[in-house]
């Protein structure tokens, strides 16, 4: 850690730095510049709190060298973090295609779609029995209902189910009927949930916040990995910008550059970036070209008639063409 | 609300639209630009759900006229609301200042910081005892504990307190202790608490999430007055953008936006938004010119030694010129 | 175009809106809702010029339905533009790879890249004689004598040549030597800059500014086109958002946008997006798997000695693997 | 300048650093941390131009402890800069409005609207003749027409003139009839534009891009002092963020953070920022509280009928109220 001091500090101050950072068990070495003086921090083991520094007369920021998480980085863990469920694996080179949609609407529907997603090919079945929506006049899902439709599902097709726990409460139930409790973009810094997901005996997938830096997605993946769960599947779903050509910006960088930092593998959603179903297929091609080890996409037998989302929800047809141009891709 | 159909939609398609439209109950009226068609929907006397719109066959997308929101809408309720909090008036015209540390250390702390900001002038006193934290090996709060302290500052020194709940359980504790419970910025669209919130027999102060539109503040805002409890304090605490020279942008058109649409109260966070303490005198100020209905502030008496955001906390001396400058404002 | 009342406008303002509308020769149909009332606008052949309604007593705000570009959209001209230089053709399904050093240093730096990007596979090389630098401190660029070092790399090496030009004296350089006319992210919206690129006889490659939405970047091809100059091919190059682990986020959902509402091709620059090497190859995969008509991007054969943005250039090894993976993609 | 190596930088990449700081005349400390070794560099007297460094083997990322602007930045000089213009004192504590339509339409309408905001107090007259605008299609201003008519305003009113020059060659006309030469948002990385300003002999207002850092803001008025001209006026007018209540995001932070690091004045144009009327009185009074040194306001006698920009132009009595609120903030 760098601490820069502001370029009317005095002697003393720096002096005093230097005795605080020495009172932390660390040595301080003052690095006059031209306009002011920096303390470089050395014979720290791990991070450094900087807190009794930045408050400290003379003392404009401090810089950090090292990150502010540990068990997800790549440094402590240099191999790439695989996750087994039933038979699939996630991370190191695989492609899993997570699709499904939305909300559950009905054992009908959520069968219907089942059957065909897996029949083309996708591992898991997504959807949701606990919806957060923005107005409180929306479909807010089927709760409890929705996860025993979504029991029958994995009994009748096979597939794995991925679904949403919206708080620390009905994370209980979705323990108890989902292979892989989603966590979502809304909850990423809920940490009450974070926690209680740190003690699920679940793999999680953790959507990034469209808010978020990738820092930030990795702190709240460290909440879940520092309670004991280390099996955290990242999701990358789009960002927050100015651009109004989609619903959010995919921000398909976030995929080398997690990598590079992080032994987690990490997904991407293009249906919630997009907002659109057809920027679908050619977004999860950029996907899958730039390294992601899977795909969550929303897919309708009838999304004219959906509940939620309808829009950005493939048609039958089109996850079937989207399916055999990722294979293409992939070979 | 509009229907926007493509420009290569069909006459059968433009014609299924408004079967659609009149199957829901209103009128479908075609209205054919150089390019394209649209139909506008009339007729209707609240928000029209669109989703069975927006997924037929030839639609481009639907544009809605009038707002999402309903109970926070200025239209239907044209008189702002003044939160009355013992004896305590918030909103309608009124300037409150809730100043205080960040959060809860000790007995000690509070207390000295309370008779100080009580001391120049502030009525509500503000400090956490539930904290969220990006880092889990930050400090995270002293929980009831706190609370405890919390109830002691006001028996002692008279103040009002408010302080934040993080999840829909410790919402119940902070409920008996607090006189106004605050909903993070980061819990904004956490809707089992918000649910929760509006169910609470005391007013909420809700902060607008950092990535959050007016709308969507707005929205969340719905979601506790539709449960009952019409006593919300909206603030606004910086959004977040590119610009790099504070923590968030404070966004001060946000509350001319807000008046404008909403009768809710509005206050201004200038500490949360700056993240620096030199920037906190100034921005306050210019919330107050703006039109504000208030502050919530960060003041600690030793901000050297201070467990989070010690950065950003006025020292006294600030806050009593703080308090001497919006008077004069407000002349 | 429809033109929305507020919600207490008057009857006698919704008919000073229908006047206004036929004194534009056009048809107002007033469209009454729960809340307020709009005015639908038809009979216009092309986009209506909305000032003289924005501004009437009652009216809230104007929604356009069709789009304020004409030339370069896609309802005008069906079919995808493609654009022939020399033996090249851009856009219309092929990948052109334009590849080489920010800035032109010296014949010998020009002419060692250009060789090396020849024998991997590209078709033109970029290389900057004009370079527009935040800092007035920074290496400019080799001016005229850059240029002619560009017409002997042409010469010697059968490569178009791609080039900047940063202001409506300095084109004219440009258009004597390079091949197309490079109009970076900064002058986007330089209008006679602009102005002066639509009467060049050479193809203009119009980089989208980093704080430009899709519409703008198009109405500033639509400055060129409308002068007469159609030959315009536009490159994707990262915006600004909050995200900081790139230079600027890659907005690749960018490529299938503009591709369904118009007919000019557009290329990537993944180089200038990431800021980092390390990210140039997956971004490119990204890029070609997406759509995009091409690439732009930066190679040296000794980074650590370049002039300019060296972090971000290739190795000669890395542009090679690059061309291979591309070319493996494109299959 | 702080050099972070790479976690897995050989010992050999470090020392390769070290040497190549010496060579470049410094010093370098290696400064080795838990995970990395930072090199410290000292010695140098000015901006260290790192373009050596990052591209070295086993380098992360350099991290500047000093700023790369000199002439601008307050450490240099240390007094705010006052420009006069004719008897018109602009920084150091007064507050200028500059005010008056966003063209110049016609010599009655620029002579109506001076003589109403020169009543009512405004000092400067503000008009452009050469209007940048997003659409080719739309009235693109007078030129050296509307020149002669800002003329003949100064000398019926006495009002000085401020009005823009687009490109390096209106500037010359721009310099002979105008008292303040403007740049535009969209202008303020035109460098050609701005070594042009660097020679004028009339003060230079230029205008912060929606999408400028402050930095780049500073870094753009460098250009202009490094030139010889060191009369430069900043004006903040708004910035580039998801939030849609307002056109672009007033950054009121921007004006005590420029405070604290250059010497120049700032002023604030509330009306590009709000794009509406209704929100200019507010804004302009925060802006003022905040601690700006002026308003550029938008003001028309007939908005209904403006050739641009007309729904964000003051009536004559809004822009009487402003000046009578922000009278009595000023005392």
């Amino acid at each position: 850690m760098l601490v820069i001091m502001k370029n009317d500090a005095t002697e003393e101050q720096v002096q005093a730095v230097i005795r605080e950072i020495e009172n932390m068990g660390y040595r301080g070495i003052p690095m006059p510049g031209a306009q002011r003086t920096a303390v470089c921090i050395i014979g720290n083991q791990g991070p450094v709190d900087d807190s009794r520094l930045v408050v400290m007369e003379g003392v404009k920021e401090t810089v950090r060298v090292t990150k502010p998480y540990k068990l997800v980085s790549r440094e402590t863990h240099p191999q790439p973090t695989v996750i087994s469920v039933s038979d699939i694996k996630i991370g190191g080179g695989k492609t899993v295609v997570m699709a499904g949609p939305c909300a559950v609407e009905s054992e009908e529907q959520a069968l219907t779609i089942a059957h065909l997603v897996k029949k083309y090919g996708a591992q898991v079945f997504r959807g949701g029995a606990f919806k957060p929506r923005t107005s409180p006049y929306s479909f807010q899902g089927l709760g409890e209902e929705g996860l025993k439709i979504l029991d029958r599902v994995r009994r009748e097709t096979g597939l794995l189910i991925v679904t949403e726990a919206t708080d620390h409460i009905n994370i209980e139930l979705v323990e108890q009927y989902a292979d892989i409790i989603q966590i979502g973009a809304r909850n990423m810094q809920n940490y009450s949930l974070l926690r209680r997901a740190g003690h699920a005996t679940k793999p999680i997938l953790l959507k990034r916040s469209f808010a978020a830096t990738i820092e930030e997605l990795l702190m709240s993946a460290e909440y879940i990995t520092s309670e004991g769960n280390n099996q955290v599947i990242l999701c990358e779903r789009g960002i927050r910008t100015f651009s109004d050509n989609t619903r959010n910006t995919l921000d398909l960088s976030a995929i080398p550059s997690i990598k590079e930092v992080s032994h987690l593998p990490i997904i991407v959603d293009p249906s919630h970036a997009a907002g659109r179903r057809e920027y679908v297929i050619p977004l999860s091609k950029g996907a899958i070209a730039v390294g992601a080890d899977g795909l969550l996409v929303e897919v309708h037998h009838d999304p004219s008639h959906a509940l939620s989302d309808g829009m950005q929800s493939l048609y039958p047809k089109q996850f079937e063409k989207l399916m055999r141009e990722i294979e293409s891709l992939r070979r």
